[in-house]
């Protein structure tokens, strides 16, 4: 008899935004004329740079055309993608991350569920409270977690509370762990990690044997030069340490796909008297299940990194990073406690009078006709905070602060 | 300490085509001058539709225009494609498959990769022998295997051959077993299934509880009217099966990625006391491991649906299989056995005077500069066998048949 995976049984309600979703459809059908303003989902608004456009076009033509028509590519990625990347965003930097160590892939969501795939069952997995879902719902889906508890936390992770009585910035875990997932620029608080914090977790990594999953999706935004882009300028971190990086935000392809993953050469874990290679089980991973970004999109990817390129993605970060300080200080003007919104394109705001994240949530929907995400729906100390995102139109985030001062007023 | 997936490290000497890779790239080192034609791997050589490269300039133009742009799509793809393929590729057939069971991707070796993340450790597991090497490797990286034995054959799982003995037709399992991969029209051998043998697996599983997992992603080569072109169109299969299509051969998107999996409703797996929709489970596996394909590549396959974009993939498919009858008959005059190469774009051949599959590879490279792929990489069963592609240009084609004149005349 056919075994399913029983470990998605575990899964509690559903991921965050299909409910947001399901709430926002149920008040539309009682009040369809409601012109919602959505800054919930971290969703860009912003069209694709005329650069990358151009770019897309000219793939596009190539494909048309035997000559220069492009089946099947590498499935690590071309390397007209992962050199730029590997001088522009590393190299440049001083960082030392070399163009073969960088996977291209479709996504970092993909990625950073797939990665456990390279990983086995025993390991004690740490993660920040709130957080991104994907890495907690793709531990239990490995079955790598007990069942849920009231307040949606699973069995056998460990978790950090990140919290403004800790600024934000998570304690280490009473027990050693293995794998720990890191998010900065952060998602959802918006908060950053400062280069002594993330020396402090490399050590921490080296001394206790651990692999730190850093998700740098938002590095893009970081405009404070003190603020590591990647855990690989900390000293040591190529021992200890997996990044996942992604276009969506910054370049704006959460609807043309296309994000990379460094795994370097010296990262190996002891499997009985073996020192084996992380790059080579990815490696594997990739070639087995995986069979390269798009060419058209790899092409588009690759025009970030030209000199007209780069100064239109500067200008894209520049305009949401206006909206996310448009929010900062319109919500401090109305009295709200905010964190974020520097550095990082999310807003993360402290509910007024004690309220829940869904109450909270439920206000501003049914008061301001205003859609964003309740902190809760990120973790257990994710409650009484509420996230914004600053991937809007700059008239959606003026109209939006206006309607929060009527709907909190 | 970490731990890895120690189960890659049973996985024996990489995957096929890095073999042949490492052969060819061997041999062109001390014969730069060969001109080496390639008729190993199964890539597209022909260019995009012009009706699919219009329908992706303009969607990049749309990507490129704030009042157009799509960010974010649906986990499950675009209605506007989701639904042409439901009208055409199944209801014009008769068959019965609705838009909503239909889960787009970027690609059919993901796909049939990652839906194993449904379905738990204990189940047994039977492929064909020779085999899509994918079937199998995914599976020994997921631990449903012991090691491989000298045959490269992995304890645990249920080979099943199909060789000239039984006509390419697999005897039912020994045993019941519990997921069974079958691909149909057959890569690597290009032989196709009948209504009968269709029946008689999905009657088989149907008994036995098990469940089919259908590749058809060359159902688009069939012509005889009688060879059915879906799992679904087996009376009974929408209980037991799940198909996996492909654009990358019909369209020549291997380099462009888009596929779909179809998860019928009805498909249930009792767990405890629960019956579980294996459709909602690959649903929310989707949801929170993928992020959607590509929204131009989406809009690029959607346009093999209009009627100039079949007009013009007909033509395409033609043109392949006018090359796999050419390579057919051609072998065939040479004296060498022959199958496949009707209703498939693959031909699969007899290696003469009882030589290896990989010594008729090193001769065929050696003495007509020509490259296939080597059956018994895809399998023990598959030794002594040797597949062709007919993705080529006519005229590698017509060389090609030349030169196996020559180097085995």
């Amino acid at each position: 008899m056919v075994q399913i995976n029983e470990h998605f049984l575990k899964l509690t309600a559903g991921y965050l935004f299909p409910e947001i979703g399901r709430r926002v459809s149920e008040f539309s059908k009682v009040n369809p004329d409601a012109n919602i303003i959505r800054l919930g989902i971290g969703d860009v608004t912003e069209p694709l740079p005329t650069a990358i456009v151009k770019a897309m076009h000219d793939a596009v033509d190539e494909m048309g055309s035997r000559d220069t028509f492009h089946g099947y590519g590498p499935e690590q990625g071309y390397a007209f993608l992962r050199e730029p990347i590997a001088a522009q965003d590393y190299q440049a930097r001083g960082i030392n991350v070399s163009a073969d160590e960088i996977f291209i892939s479709d996504g970092s969501k993909c990625d950073s569920g797939n990665i456990l795939d390279i990983f086995g069952p025993g390991n004690r997995i740490a993660v920040t409270d709130p957080v991104y879902p994907v890495y907690v719902d793709t531990n239990v889906m490995a079955g790598h977690t007990g069942p849920a508890d009231e307040s949606g936390r699973y069995e056998g992770l460990v978790y950090l509370p990140v919290t403004e009585e800790n600024e934000f910035v998570p304690d280490f875990p009473a027990e050693p762990v293995d794998l720990i997932y890191l998010c900065y620029p952060n998602n959802p608080t918006g908060t950053v990690a400062t280069r002594q914090t993330l020396t402090q977790w490399v050590n921490y990594a080296r001394k206790n044997g651990s692999i730190i999953l850093f998700d740098a999706a938002y590095e893009a935004f970081i405009s404070d030069e003190d603020i590591p882009h990647s855990i690989f300028d900390i000293e040591g971190a190529r021992d200890v340490a997996i990044e996942f990086r992604s276009f969506s935000k910054n370049v704006g392809f959460t609807g043309t796909r296309c994000a990379f993953t460094v795994v370097p050469k010296e990262l190996t874990v002891t499997a009985g008297s073996e020192e084996v290679s992380l790059h080579q089980l990815w490696n594997r991973r990739q070639c087995t299940k995986f069979n390269g970004a798009s060419y058209v999109v790899q092409k588009g990817a690759a025009a970030a990194y030209t000199d007209e390129g780069r100064q239109q993605v500067g200008e894209l970060i520049n305009f949401y990073m206006t909206n996310a300080r448009l929010l900062r200080e319109g919500l401090q003007n109305l009295g709200i406690t905010v964190y974020g919104g520097e550095n990082a394109p999310y807003v993360w705001l402290k509910t007024q009078n004690g309220l829940s994240s869904w109450d909270f949530f439920d206000l501003l929907l049914s008061k301001g006709h205003l859609v964003g995400t309740p902190g809760s729906g990120f973790g257990a100390a994710g409650e009484g905070y509420f996230r914004l995102s600053a991937f809007n139109s700059r008239e959606n985030v003026e109209t939006a602060l206006k309607r929060f001062q009527s709907a909190i007023g």
